[in-house]
């Protein structure tokens, strides 16, 4: 048996870890507009050139834009004006030099038209259209593949769709769109004092945050949260739960608590039972009692179970892993710039979350013990302290990763 | 009737039109676990003292603290071990001053404790316990309200929850909320040249985009948004259209495109035949042709066409639409600071919305027309020009609503 205690890992090398074992999770099809949120499984192309023709986008007179070079307020280019372009299908003519046609907004160019001249700037007098300003070429319209070229690559796979790109996928008349399965979770606490959340705690008692901390990011986080219940601090309970999640074919499990050295040598013992612990230890504060292993497929993450330790452990590490498993490439963090109210300390050698609340553009750290709930709430988000450093100084520009 | 062509608004008076008008919803009681991103419908107050009785965090030795006021490493203050307090329900006993007993993190202090020695300092010689540093009253241990207290208001209505905010029903036993229900929003495109998602455009046709944004923004929202489909320019099929919308008991409904001024004037007389039309024209760009109505207890906005003014209409207006409704008080806009790479001019006295992407902590502004769907999926977010300003110059700092 190998020895349940290694050495303390930095945070980049338990990240390298979790991508190393994240495993990756099928793919499926969907209807497009219920993709929100999901990460594409392969590329989409563009089949076609959107919008597809010369398009206007003002409400004015199709031109060619070199007839106009010359127009100004007090000497207008006449043009004469060939016909009124209806929108929709249809075939909208053609104009030569010399002439126009009028264009609402949306319709397609006539052929031989090369921008558009907005309606307030002409005046249409008997057969004729006063052209008071001039146009560039393309302006005032699209051209047929401004927006997509065919054959274009839209969106790389592992982008998490928004509804920007939902919008896109209807231009392209792509209706079913192959994502990653979500991955399934299996979510176990354990913690002597633990009660299920329905009990009145008797004297030294409390009731289980853990599940619902864990099973809730991961459901924001794009996976489906397994829940399997608690467990005491007996190994040989908490092995049997988690080899219940590998053999129900979780693709991961995170299991949180375990807040006395005791409690965490049971969950190291079994993980080790049902398959290997890659990493005990973690230089990451707080969070350093954190344990990476697998199980035959299954991930697992044993998080410390004090409320502010096991949200960083989520947000640093469980959504890592919960990507992985995606293929996510197009993540960004959201993030704030603040400036500090207090120096901030850190020991060197470890990476350091501090909460922070924001006021005004400025950071203002809580100090508060990773054992209460209320330093997670009343934070915005996280500032990290790099391993390399000893802290900030008030005063000092950092970045604010939004919750 | 009142005239359809109304003086154009400031932003700022659109908004609090939409705040007047938005219809509240109802309150529904849904188990907590489900309630991620669910406004509350009142507020929450603790029964009860969170953790509940003084608890240690750190595994070590229980102490009346100013036993330990001179301990130091070399000179360490020998107390008498009086026990070994276990994890979970049960009395830990009591200490008197000179004693002290094994604590486990998570575990109750024993009455006459004040504070927690890491186990790191001490060390056991027979019935002695030799501590080797002092601690102040408090330390390594939280008191029985430190993280909430009985009768605190612990969420105020309309707070949007979160992962954390669950985690902290879980620990109040608060299994079942009462949150605001989903607004339900009625989605209806307009357009001449409009087809259905599933079919090939034929010439000068393009595909239906705007219900896919609405539908799928309002859903990321927290509404519930409900189809009505596209319908052409035509005033009566669009009035008939909204007249089920609002029969069906919409909150609100959303109708997107009329690019052309006639289509414009289509969803004014619609709004008109069906209520009223409160704001025609906002000083906004992208977005100026926006209206604003109402029908019976329904708001509605008829946003704009061309995707970009849509999708700035939904996040400017939709957005704050959706909150009022839900009565949501705790939303606090993604902001990013980021210095912008060229100037950029706004006609004074509208606000105008400019796309961004951030690369590097600069702010690059994408000017592509918005007749452009690439530009909304290509940027991060949005910077606001003031009615008031001119403009900002390359090198200012910028705040970016980031999408």
């Amino acid at each position: 048996m190998m020895s349940l205690f290694l050495k303390v890992v930095s945070v980049d090398e338990a990240r390298e870890t979790i991508r190393r074992i994240a495993p990756t999770t099928g793919s499926e099809e969907i209807a497009f507009e219920e993709a929100v949120g999901r990460a594409l499984a392969g590329p989409i192309l563009s089949a076609e050139d959107i919008p597809g023709f010369d398009r206007s986008i003002k409400d004015g007179y199709a031109v060619v834009a070199a007839d106009t070079a010359t127009a100004t307020e007090s000497v207008p280019v006449a043009l004469r004006c060939v016909g009124r372009i209806a929108m929709g299908r249809g075939k909208p003519g053609s104009i030569l030099q010399g002439s126009c046609a009028y264009i609402p907004t949306g319709a397609q160019l006539p052929a031989g038209a090369d921008a558009v001249v907005m309606a307030e700037y002409c005046e249409e007098i008997g057969e004729d259209v006063l052209v008071k300003k001039p146009v560039a070429p393309g302006e005032n319209m699209l051209t047929r593949d401004e927006d997509y070229a065919a054959g274009d690559a839209i969106f790389a796979p592992g982008r998490v769709l928004s509804p920007q790109d939902i919008g896109v996928l209807a231009a392209l008349g792509v209706t079913r769109v192959a994502v990653r399965k979500k991955p399934v979770i299996g979510i176990i606490s354990t913690g002597i004092e633990i009660v299920p959340v329905e009990s009145n705690p008797g004297i030294g008692e409390v009731r289980d945050v853990n599940t619902y901390l864990c099973e809730t990011f991961a459901g924001q986080e794009g996976a489906v949260p397994k829940k399997y219940g608690t467990v005491k601090d007996d190994a040989q309970a908490l092995t049997a739960l988690l080899d219940r999640a590998v053999a129900d074919g979780c693709d991961a499990v995170f299991i949180s608590g375990g807040s006395s050295k005791d409690e965490r040598d049971v969950t190291a013992q079994a993980v080790a039972a049902v398959g290997e612990v890659l990493i005990h230890g973690i230089a990451l504060a707080p969070g350093k009692p954190t344990i990476i292993g697998r199980a035959g497929r299954t991930a697992i993450i044993g998080i410390p179970g004090h409320p502010a330790a096991t949200y960083v452990g989520l947000t640093v590490l469980g959504r890592e892993l919960i990507h992985a498993m995606l293929g996510v490439t197009s993540f960004r963090e959201k993030k704030a710039l603040a400036r500090l109210t207090e120096n901030v300390h850190s020991e060197k050698g470890r990476e350091e979350y501090l909460r922070v609340r924001l006021e005004d553009g400025r950071a203002v750290p809580l100090f508060g013990k990773s054992g209460l709930l209320n330093t997670i709430v009343q934070s915005d988000g996280l500032v990290c302290i790099p391993a390399g450093q000893e802290g900030y100084e008030a005063g000092d520009t950092v970045e604010v990763a939004l919750w």
